[in-house]
């Protein structure tokens, strides 16, 4: 009787929540023009999250428009944070079954931006990913070094540390950044590195998979082992040597190929 | 005015669903032994599902036990279908874009056990994927060959064919029960294909992404071109030529390595 009620009250809020987007936004849907993924009946924000995480959504601009008020609960609500905690759980329950190496060789790749740093709050201006960033305000934004940790990255990164596992930060950011950069690391509380690889000027032109790829690459020449590897895109966690596990944060905020 | 009215309502709907599983269903953590992962303070059911299906949660055995009243929700709900159909909606656009080959040699490879075909009735006895599933009576349920079609799945198989796209089973299942599984692929609806490929008594020893990897490789060298390739488990898109484009359907019930 218990579970019959709980049902019932279960499937209308799940109905209310699923359905409150096209309510609440229909005037958007007559204010703006739609993408195309924007155009079959029933189209959900939940859906569309799921589908970005997964990567069967790729190469997108930006959040489609009516998802603005469902990507501002999501972000600021509790579950963008949730999200987050499980996969930097599951990150540590998986390096704490390691054996490792005595030479000090093991390393976990963090990839920076949403991922070890958080710009959520610089992109809420941009309703939460639904218009297009300003890309020289972006660029201030970042040089001035002041963003915030992704609270579960910061916990995943100390207790790798204690295990005695190494990290290299590799991110798509160029090489003109590395003060700002490791300023911004160090300033939050990543206080220590095997290396921070940022992009050279020569670099700037490969894609995120092919540049990372390379890196990487590098990094298992040179004699380290890629324990593990987290970020936010999947062109963090795919190409050469990826890492013997990887790890996808959640982002639906934006898209780097 | 409007927006902020809507933000308050919908952070109330969505922290009323965050939180509903955990006061439904305490009695659950009482009765039964709580796996490891449920462990931390604000176990959300929908962060690990999205853990899963971002393959963040690898080799899980049953869905966590406080989840049931959540899975059924979302299992029998608009949301799992919602889900889905955002998955073969891109994979038709995909296919639409493509240039194909006039040999008739270009092939889309289609996972059948909760991709092609359903057991989701045959799941909910099991309480959603919470507790483990009979293997006898699952294997009866199969020779069967009642299993009904993933509505979004069917759809997008006759879309493909439309395009000039031919098919390809690819499925874990053994030899031995080609005759069930063919009339139950053309009873519902999937009733041409290029091949259906099932394990033979030598190939029952590999993990799907050995062997799903050997046939694929099998086919290519004959000749033709995976142009996508759709599976609700990530053992059937990784490994060896998985395929141009891969899609990855929901599927929170149960893990095949």
């Amino acid at each position: 009787m218990v579970t019959v009620l709980s049902i019932v009250v279960s499937l209308a809020i799940i109905l209310a929540t699923s359905y409150q987007v096209s309510g609440l936004q229909s005037f958007n849907l007559i204010r703006q023009p739609v993408a195309p993924r924007e155009h079959f009946w029933g189209f959900s924000c939940q859906s569309w999250r799921l589908g970005v995480e997964t990567n069967n959504i790729r190469d997108w601009t930006t959040v489609p428009k009516l998802c603005e008020i469902y990507m501002a609960v999501y972000l600021l609500g509790p579950q963008y944070r949730k999200d987050s905690r499980i996969v930097t759980y599951e990150a540590f329950r998986y390096a704490e079954s390691l054996e490792l190496g005595d030479d000090g060789k093991d390393i976990w790749i963090f990839d920076i931006d949403e991922t070890s740093l958080s710009h959520l709050f610089f992109i809420a201006q941009y309703g939460f990913g639904t218009e297009p960033l300003n890309g020289t305000a972006f660029l201030e934004w970042l040089e001035k070094g002041e963003a915030p940790a992704l609270p579960e990255s910061l916990k995943l990164y100390r207790r790798l540390l204690n295990l005695g596992i190494k990290t290299v930060f590799l991110t798509g950011r160029a090489e003109f950044m590395r003060n700002s950069t490791e300023s911004n690391l160090k300033l939050v509380g990543y206080d220590t590195w095997e290396k921070v690889l940022l992009r050279n000027s020569s670099e700037l032109n490969q894609t995120q998979v092919e540049y990372k790829s390379i890196k990487r690459t590098e990094l298992v020449e040179s004699g380290y082992r890629i324990v593990g590897n987290i970020g936010d895109q999947w062109s963090d966690l795919l190409g050469a040597y990826p890492g013997s596990r990887t790890f996808k944060l959640p982002n639906p905020m934006y898209y780097a190929e």
